[in-house]
C-alpha cells in the first residue's frame, strides 16, 4: 500500500459526507470550515497510542477507531457544541501498512472510526499520514459549532452550584481490569455494543445539545482521566472546592462485578478515579430543573461547588455519616 | 515532571497570546475560534516523528520545534491564509519527561516552536500530552482565517495557467545529504538562520499574504514533498497537464554543493524531487502581472498548465533543447 492509495482510500470513503459549515475535505493543503454568523468553532486533539491506549492483542481494529474518535467528540460534548469535522493523523507501523493483514487492520480501524463519525455528523475532512518506527500512532482533531460566546467553560461554576455526573461512573476502568486478567473473554469486539464502557465508550453528544438547548450548565468537563481529577480541574479554573458526597455517586455495575472478583480497587474507587469513562461532569445553579434523564442516560446530583477557604483541603469527599475527608485527584496520569 | 505540570509550563508560556480570533486557548476541553463574518477557517495537521521527521542526535530542540511548526503554517500559506492558532500534541518518550535533560530537552523544543509562532501571531491553544513506548511523536494542528470563498485550492489552476515557485528549490534536500555524510558539521544550530533550509525552512505566509491580496494566485500547494510530487497534486486536482522548463527552475546553492562534494542526486534532480522546501508552487492566469519578488523572496516562472490529452503524461519536462521528457513524481513517499 503506497501512502497515496491509502489517501485515496480513505477520500473515496470520506466523499459525500459533507456538512454545512465543512466547506473543503480532504485534498488540498487544508481543510476550509465556515460556521454560521452566530457561532463560533471549538478545537480539540486527543492522541490513541498503541501501547499506552491500545494494545492490537486486546482491541478489535474496530474499538481502537471507536475510541480514537471517540475521545475528540466527548471534548466536543464537554463545550456543548456539536462536532461538524475530524481530523485523522496516522502513524503506521510497518506490518500494518505492508500485505494484505496490514491493510485489513487499517480498513477495520476505519470501519469502526467512521461508524462513529456518520452517526454524529462529523466527516473525515483531513489528518496525515506517515510510516511509524515505533507503535502505532492516532491523532484525532475535532471541530464543533457552539453558539458565539456559549461553550460551556471550566471556569463556570459559581460558589453554591450543584454538581452532576451524567450515566454511570467506573465501568471502563472495571472493564479494563477485567480484560487485564482474561483478555479472551473480550475477543472479538468487532461493533459498539451497550455494557462495554472501554471497548465502545458512547460521547454524551444528544446529553449536550439538549442541555445546551436548556441552558442549565455552569461549569463542564469530560471524565476522561477519572472523576476525582477532572472535578479537580473544574476546582481549579473555578476558584472553588468541591463537596461529593460518595453515596450519591452513580456506580457502574461493572465495578461491582470487579469488586466481587477481587480485581484491584473497590467499587468506589474506580467511580472516583477510574478514566476513559467519557461521562459528563458539571455543574447548575442550585435551582435549576436539571432532569432526572436526559437523552436516555440518567443525570445524578453528586455534591455542591462551595467557596475556597484557606487552609481546606480543594475537593472534599462526604461518607454515609456525614464525615468529611479529602478527595485527592488520583485519577489517570500519563507521565507516573 | 508531571503531565500537568508540563501543561502548566506550556500554559505559561503561551499566556498572553491570544489573538481575537481565538477566543480561548489552553486549559479548557477544546480551545475556541471566532472568525470575522467575512472569514472562514482553513485546518491542517502535520505529524513530526522522531526517526521519520528528525533525529534527537542530528537536530537540536529548537530546530524540531521550528519545523514541526514551520511545517503546518506552510499548509496555510498554500490556501492564501493567516494563521491564527496552533495545537500541538506531543507523545513523549521515558527519557524526555525524567530528570533535568529530559525537561530541558522538551523547553528548547518549545523555545524553538514558540519563537516561531510568536513571529507569524499563531499563539498555542491547545493540544495533547502522553507517554510514548516508542521515539517522541509531535502532532501539530494550525488554524488560519482566509476571506469566504477565497481560499487557493489544488484545483483552480486552468489551461494555459503559467506556473511559478518562490524562491530555490532543492535545498533543503542538498543540507539532509551533507548532514548524513558529516553530523558533527551542523552539530549546535540552535537559531533560526538563514541559509539552512533544512534546519530552519521559512514558511511563506508573507509572500502568502501579499499574493492573496494581489488576487493573482490560481490553484497553489507548498512543495513539502518535492516539486514533481507537488505539481503533480495540482494537476490531479485542476484535471490538467504540467509543461516544466528545467533550464527556468531556480537551483538552491546548496545543490551545487552537494553536487560537487558527490553526494547522491544531481543539482536539478534534488530541486525536482527533494522534499521539505517549503516553498510555495503556484498557477497564475498567462497575462497576470506577478512580480519577480515579493516580500522579499524571488518568484520564478517555471511552465505552464496545459490541456491533458489521452495517452500523454501528466507531467512533462523541456530540456534545453526543447525536447519534452516525461516528469515523473518522485519526491517524498511515506509508505516507501
Amino acid at each position: 500500500m503506497t501512502e497515496k492509495a491509502l489517501i485515496a482510500a480513505i477520500r473515496k470513503r470520506a466523499r459525500g459526507r459533507g456538512s454545512s459549515v465543512l466547506r473543503l475535505g480532504i485534498g488540498d493543503d487544508c481543510a476550509v470550515v465556515r460556521p454560521a454568523a452566530d457561532e463560533e468553532i471549538v478545537v480539540t486533539t486527543d492522541f490513541s497510542l498503541e501501547g499506552v491506549h491500545f494494545r492490537r492483542e486486546w482491541h478489535s481494529p474496530e474499538s481502537v477507531g471507536h475510541k480514537c474518535l471517540a475521545r475528540g467528540l466527548s471534548d466536543v460534548a464537554a463545550m456543548g457544541a456539536r462536532p461538524v469535522a475530524a481530523f485523522l493523523s496516522m502513524a503506521l507501523p510497518k506490518e500494518l501498512v505492508e500485505g494484505r493483514r496490514g491493510k485489513a487492520w487499517v480498513e477495520r480501524f476505519l470501519d469502526g472510526l467512521l461508524a462513529l463519525a456518520d452517526r454524529y455528523g462529523a466527516p473525515l475532512a483531513g489528518g496525515d499520514t506517515a510510516r511509524s518506527l515505533g507503535p502505532a500512532c492516532f491523532d484525532i482533531v475535532v471541530l464543533g459549532t457552539v453558539k458565539r460566546g456559549q461553550a460551556w467553560l471550566r471556569s463556570g461554576a459559581e460558589a453554591g452550584d450543584a454538581i452532576y455526573v451524567t450515566g454511570a461512573l467506573g465501568g471502563a476502568a472495571a472493564e479494563l481490569l477485567m480484560l487485564e486478567r482474561a483478555p479472551r473473554q473480550f475477543a472479538g469486539l468487532k461493533k459498539a455494543a451497550l455494557g462495554h464502557p472501554h471497548f465502545f465508550p458512547e460521547p454524551r453528544l444528544a446529553m449536550a445539545a439538549k442541555l445546551a438547548k436548556a441552558g442549565l450548565v455552569g461549569a463542564a468537563i469530560d471524565i476522561s482521566d477519572g472523576l476525582s481529577t477532572d472535578l479537580g480541574h473544574i476546582c481549579d479554573e473555578s476558584g472553588l472546592t468541591a463537596e461529593v458526597d460518595a453515596a450519591a455517586i452513580p456506580v457502574h455495575q461493572l465495578t461491582m462485578e470487579a469488586q466481587r472478583a477481587g480485581l484491584a480497587g473497590t467499587a468506589i474507587d474506580l467511580a472516583l478515579h477510574g478514566g476513559d469513562d467519557y461521562e459528563l461532569l458539571f455543574t447548575a445553579r442550585p435551582g435549576a430543573k436539571v432532569p432526572r434523564r436526559v437523552a436516555g442516560v440518567t443525570v445524578t446530583r453528586i455534591g455542591r461547588m462551595v467557596t475556597r477557604r484557606k487552609g481546606r483541603p480543594q475537593m472534599m469527599l462526604r461518607d454515609q455519616d456525614g464525615r468529611l475527608t479529602t478527595l485527592e485527584p488520583r485519577g489517570w496520569e500519563h507521565f507516573k
